[in-house]
């Protein structure tokens, strides 16, 4: 297995030379492993290691035990060591969060801690292949495009997996072959619901009824498209790269990323998608909350007519002007681009589980809608031919006569701005929502779309 | 619904104007669905219909009654219509396939026929929404790469499927919507265990438990697998056409198709593979039989030394001289090309399930190892330096020591053919096998290997 690990590694480069590698030691059979192992790698790398013990102030005396585990074994290896206490319980009601998540946020900012404290430039945990298999299939059932398929990846961000490589089988029979301990993971009985189910209940039906080697195969096809995903990516870099047209500040800081509308239409849809990640991602130095959705609706502006616009989380613009596709920061002026021909009213979108009971915002300004409902991208727009709306009970009226019927001037029709798929409107902003999108007790999802504040006569 | 379809079959194209299309009729809910729906939307595309009906002569009155259901509702919608008896049991026994596999076959032979007949030039196929998901999930966990993540393709083929757009509930509600009756399908009772499996278990499991829309979530990756594929192949060809080369013979048949190796080595690893996989669909005119080994294995020949080859299903083999990469059909001599410096044997792969009590061949000409066994590509060459084996009991011993135990004269040494993974010897052709890769209780697939008779002193 020593070999397998170091040639996945070495395949990897996951260390360079010199490295100063923080590794998270839970005092379990996995990060046990991978402090054994990195510890009879480190000469072929001279790398130096550090490992960092959370003590997560929950199990009592069993966590205590895992603690001295940890730091006995460190010792006994001639790691430094070091064990830190956090509150994940009271950070959890703290953040309304579960406790598994709140564990996780401290573990990694206790992990970043240490680093920078140890002058390190890597973060080493333990995730093997059982969990990569889980991932994927958790990403999978989620939602997901390539890069939720591809699983974790052996390197990113400074945090390197060299166990991905292995089975959890392997690793107990490896411990047990050299005669390690370990504590028994009890948390690993505690953590989310749905995971629990994909390892304990369906991976292992799946293994057992279906084909037994589905566990590699699960990993093989997310090796695929994890490479598939870089491969794209760039791709778009490329792209960007030789046609894209990039704004900074004084400082440096991009805020705002363009590229020829003819370049984009030219290209594959799912080259298109990649390039306006890549966009975003570089406009807003992050990919947080920044959903498929958003990414497919400021795609669909491709499509559709010059000055239309749609809001993206992380207070950012996907603007299709007439010849180019911007991704930039809201509310900055940008005195060079003057094709932007927008009034549009900014829309913020945000995608959450709809529980029942949940109270409905009742104003102008905050609708939700049923998430499921919704097949294609969304636009915010003014009014076209042919749109329409559907009424309770389900038939449909035109946008035009329901703009009739409320007495709404001619001239004013074609200013009030919508939120559509396709022609099918969801909100004639300011008047009313779409029966069809309403939220219902069969909702599992909701999106909710928010106005920045006072915009329009809602 | 019916303008869900109408959408998916213009966005994907699926019919030209004019065309002539054979339905494929069960009499289930599925395709008389289809059938409904493609006489509602033929006039748009001037398509001219047949529903072809599959007699498979099981399941006595039962398909008696379809089969006349499907006339009398031909018959009503005023589309021609023929029905063809196949006896599916007869041909499972013939061809030693499950009676459902014999189905498939014939029913796709008959409706090609009926293709020809009609002068057709596609055939529609009633395949939906929960089928999709169910084939990706089948994949995945019997191992694919991005093809099969890709899951049905909306045409291909000349095969339409304009319902995988909607889910089964859909076209059930839509029936009974519009007062169309259908027969029950017993016989989705009756298909493959491990389909059944994730039909009726599996993913109504995960539905419940973990994620309510995660069908449309599956269907939603395999979409971005899909068009993940298609560029990548787009791209494979693209490099194809602008450097490979392409050979010959007098009626235009490709016998062999070549690329240099260094155009290869400064490509990613994902678009490498595409580009042997394209070069293997056109001297092969298919892909049956190619496995992701062959085309990974072919692929490492490039890291290795000129003059190594590998052998591939259909009569084809991977060579890799100095300069290029050619898969070319065997033993077809090659004039121009002489840069090939081969002499190694050719081996056959093939990889089956294994079940206990099955006869492994004991002769020097065909061997089989443990499929499971083999996480690398492998290779046909001659000794390196570094190479080795597994003996009983698991030791390794360098392959030099065993071939100089074995009393091989050294000058014959190099001259002895290998299989090989990495450094780790499978097979010593002519000799012995490696200890590590034999078939034991627990090898649930099979890899054989097969020499071309009398090449080697076996």
């Amino acid at each position: 297995m020593y070999k397998t690990i170091l040639d996945y590694v070495r395949r990897n480069q996951l260390f360079d030379r010199g490295d100063r590698v923080i590794v998270a030691l839970s005092g379990g059979a996995d990060s046990v492993c991978l402090l054994v192992v990195l510890n009879e790698i480190k000469q072929e790398f001279d790398l130096a290691l550090k490992a960092v013990h959370v003590h997560h102030g929950l199990r009592g005396e069993e966590a205590d035990r895992d603690s001295n585990y940890a730091g006995e074994l460190s010792e006994k290896l001639g790691v430094p060591f070091s064990c830190a206490h956090v509150d994940a319980a009271g950070y959890a009601k703290e953040h309304g969060m579960s406790v598994e998540e709140a564990g996780r946020h401290l573990r990694y900012k206790i992990f970043e801690e240490e680093r920078v404290l140890f002058g390190g430039t890597k973060i080493a945990v333990a995730h093997h292949g059982d969990d990569q298999a889980e991932t994927i299939l958790y990403n999978l059932f989620r939602g997901t495009g390539l890069k939720g398929l591809g699983g974790m990846r052996p390197l990113r961000d400074r945090i390197v997996r060299p166990l991905l490589c292995v089975g959890r089988e392997e690793i107990l029979a490896y411990l047990s072959e050299n005669g390690i301990s370990y504590c028994e993971d009890s948390t690993n009985n505690g953590t989310e619901y749905a995971r629990n189910r994909i390892r304990k209940v369906i991976l292992p039906q799946i293994k057992e009824q279906l084909n037994a080697r589905a566990g590699e195969n699960i990993i093989h096809a997310g090796l695929m498209a994890a490479k598939a995903d870089a491969y794209l990516e760039k791709q778009a870099d490329s792209l960007l790269a030789n046609y894209g047209e990039l704004k900074k500040d004084k400082d440096g800081t991009v805020y705002q990323w363009g590229i020829g509308t003819e370049i984009l239409l030219n290209e594959d849809d799912i080259i298109r998608g990649y390039v306006i990640r890549q966009m975003i991602k570089g406009v807003n130095q992050s990919m947080k909350d920044i959903t498929m959705i958003h990414v497919e609706s400021a795609a669909a502006l491709l499509f559709g007519p010059a000055g239309r616009q749609i809001d993206l989380p992380g207070g950012l613009v996907a603007v299709r002007t007439r010849k180019q596709m911007w991704i930039k920061k809201k509310n900055v002026e940008d005195p060079v681009d003057n094709h932007l021909e927008v009034s549009l009213p900014n829309v913020d979108f945000s995608v959450f589980s709809y529980k029942k009971g949940m109270e409905i915002p009742k104003n102008g300004y905050t609708k939700w809608f049923d998430y499921d409902k919704i097949k294609c991208a969304l636009s915010v727009r003014y009014r076209e031919t042919g749109d329409y709306m559907t009424l309770a009970g389900g038939g449909r009226k035109t946008l035009k006569s329901y703009l009739i019927d409320s007495k709404v001037p001619k001239e004013e029709r074609g200013k009030i701005p919508l939120v559509t798929e396709g022609s099918h409107v969801l909100w004639v902003i300011g008047y009313r929502i779409s029966e069809y999108y309403k939220i219902t007790d069969d909702t599992h999802t909701v999106i909710q779309m928010q106005l920045d504040g006072g915009k329009v006569n809602g």
